[in-house]
C-alpha cells in the first residue's frame, strides 16, 4: 500500500574526516522516500526551487518514487551546509537557507488524501496539522519532529500528537518533550500525549520501542565507517513504514520486524555520503544485514543453540 | 564450578542525585562475588584494613562466598569518595584512598591455584600477570583493565592479554587501548592481542561482544531509575562468568546467555546504593527479569509471531 509522506527537499554540503560533498540531494523526504520504496510505494509531498535539477527528478523518477506532488517553485531549493566532528554524533551547522521550503504549504493531491499510510517528516508541527486535516482516514499515522518545535510550538506539537499513531525523535528530544530525564519515564510520557508508539533513536547506540503493552530495544548496526550520518534517522523511518506499508497492519511482531528493517536501512545510508549508498543498494544486500542483524542480537537461540 | 576472583574490597561513600550512602561495602571483588555467587561458587583474593568490619565478613560469609583468601593487614581498608552527576555516566572522585590495596600482593591458596575459572578485577597489569602465573591451568580467564592501566602499563598489559580468554572494558578504554576510534574495528584489533572474546561496556546502552567469529549486541535493561550506578561493571563480570562457571565451558550460546545474565545482575545492582539491591535479590526476580530482557531484545520470533 502507499505512503505519503510530507517533508524537505534539499541540497546539503557536508564534510566530515572522511571527505567532503557538496550540494548533494538531501533532505528528510528525499531520504525517507528512497528507503521505503525499496519495501512499498510512495508518494512525495515537497517543495524545491527553480534550481532543482533534472537529473534529481530522474533519479527519484526511475525509482518509481511518485513526485507528482513535488512542487517546483520561484527561487532556490532549500540548502544545508554541516560539518561533523570526530564524534559522528556531534556537528555543526555552518549554513542553513530555507529558501523556499521556508513558505511550503503542503496540498495533497486527491489520491494522496485518500492514503492510509503517512508519514510527516520533521516539518512544524502546524503544517503537520494541515495535512493531518486534509487526510480522510489514515490507517497509521507517523510523525517526526525536533528540539526546534519541542521549544518554540510546544502547544501545537501537543494539540497534534493524540492524532499521530507512531511518534520518532530522538533522546534529547523525548528527555525535552517530556521534560524528565530518564528515558523509561519519558517514553512512558509522551505514550500519554497520544501516539500509540514511541520510537527513541538513539543514533549509534539503536532505537528504543515504547508502546502501552512493551518496551523493544535494538542496538544500531555495528559499522566499521561510518562517512556521513546525514539522513539516518529518516532513512530508519523510510525503513519503517516502508516495512508497515508493506504488510498493511500494525502488530507488535510488524513493528518490531519495521523497526529492524528500519535500522538495517540506516545502517546503509551511513555508508557514504548523501543518498549514494541507497542509490545502487540491492534487495539481497539488505536482506543479508537483516539477517545479520538478527545474528548480531540473536540472545537466545536459533543457530546458536545448537551448538 | 567454583570461580576465583582477585580484586578490590573498600568502603563506598557515593553522592548521586537520589541521595547518598557513606562507607558502603564496596569494590570490585565485592560486586564480583556477590553476583557471581547466584551462579556458582566463588572464591575471593582480597586484602582489607584492621577497620574491615564483622557485619561485611558475616555478609560474605552468609552468602556462602569463600572468604579464604580474603586477608586483613595493619592499616585501613581501601576508601573512595564520589559523586555523580544528573548524567550518571559522569562523575567525579572527591577522594580516594588506596590504603593497605596500595601494597596487594596477591596470593592464592592451593586449591585456588586448581581452580577452572578466574576473573581478574581491575588490577595493575602486573599483578594480573602474577596471579595468572599461580594458576595450574585454569579453563577460563577473564580480566578487566581501566584507562588507567592502558596509559601507565601497556606494555604489562599487552604481555598479559595473550593469557586472557574474555576482555572486558569500556568503550573509551577499548578505543584507547586498540588506538581507534571506531568501536568495530577497535574491537576486532583488541582480539587480535589475544583474547578469544572482547566484551565492550557501554553503560546504559548495553554491552558488545567480539569474537573470531562473530558480533552480539545487547542494550541494557531500561531501568525507571538508576540510584547508583557504582559496581555495574562488576556486577555484570559476576553474572557473565557466574553463568559460565555453572555451564562449565564456553559455547557461542553460552557466552551470549551469560551477557544477557551478567546484564541483567548490573540492571538489578544500579536500583538502590552499594550492594544493596543484590543483598535481598531473589532467583525469582533474577529470572523474571531474565524473561523480560529476551522480550525487550526479541526481534523476530517467540510470542510476537503468533500475533
Amino acid at each position: 500500500m502507499s505512503i505519503v509522506v510530507v517533508g524537505s527537499i534539499g541540497y546539503d554540503t557536508v564534510e566530515t574526516q572522511f571527505g567532503r560533498v557538496d550540494e548533494a540531494l538531501g533532505g528528510s523526504a528525499s531520504f525517507f522516500s528512497v528507503a521505503a520504496r525499496f519495501f512499498s510505494p510512495v508518494s512525495m509531498v515537497a517543495v524545491v526551487g527553480k534550481d532543482f535539477r533534472d537529473e534529481h527528478l530522474k533519479f527519484f523518477a526511475e525509482r518509481a518514487i511518485d513526485i507528482r506532488g513535488l512542487v517546483q517553485r520561484e527561487g532556490e531549493t532549500f540548502r544545508w551546509h554541516g560539518r561533523y566532528h570526530e564524534d559522528m554524533n556531534q556537528r555543526d551547522t555552518l549554513h542553513l537557507a530555507l529558501n523556499v521550503f521556508a513558505d511550503f504549504m503542503p496540498e495533497l493531491l486527491p489520491d494522496q488524501c485518500r492514503a492510509d499510510f503517512l508519514f510527516l517528516a520533521n516539518i512544524s508541527p502546524q503544517l503537520q496539522q494541515r495535512v493531518l486535516s486534509q487526510m480522510k482516514s489514515p490507517k497509521v499515522v507517523a510523525a517526526d519532529t525536533m528540539d526546534h518545535w519541542i521549544n518554540t510550538e510546544r502547544t501545537a506539537l501537543l494539540k497534534m500528537l493524540p492524532r499521530v499513531d507512531i511518534l520518532t525523535l530522538n533522546d534529547q528530544e523525548a528527555r525535552l518533550l517530556a521534560q524528565e530525564h530518564n528515558l523509561v519515564r519519558a517514553g512512558r510520557a509522551i505514550l500519554k500525549m497520544g501516539p500509540d508508539t514511541v520510537l527513541v533513536k538513539r543514533g549509534e547506540y539503536g532505537v528504543l520501542q515504547f508502546s502501552q503493552e512493551s518496551m523493544f530495544a535494538v542496538p544500531a548496526y555495528p559499522l566499521e565507517e561510518v562517512v556521513d550520518p546525514t539522513g539516518a534517522g529518516d532513512t530508519f523511518a523510510g525503513g519503517f513504514m516502508g516495512y508497515i506499508a508493506r504488510h498493511g497492519k500494525i502488530t507488535e511482531s510488524v513493528l518490531r520486524t519495521a523497526v529492524v528493517y528500519g535500522s538495517v536501512m540506516g545502517s546503509f545510508v551511513v555508508e557514504r555520503f548523501s543518498l549514494d549508498r541507497l542509490a545502487d543498494l540491492s534487495w539481497e544486500e539488505i536482506d543479508a544485514r537483516y539477517r545479520a542483524f538478527i545474528e548480531l542480537t540473536d540472545s537466545h537461540h536459533s543457530r546458536w543453540i545448537s551448538q
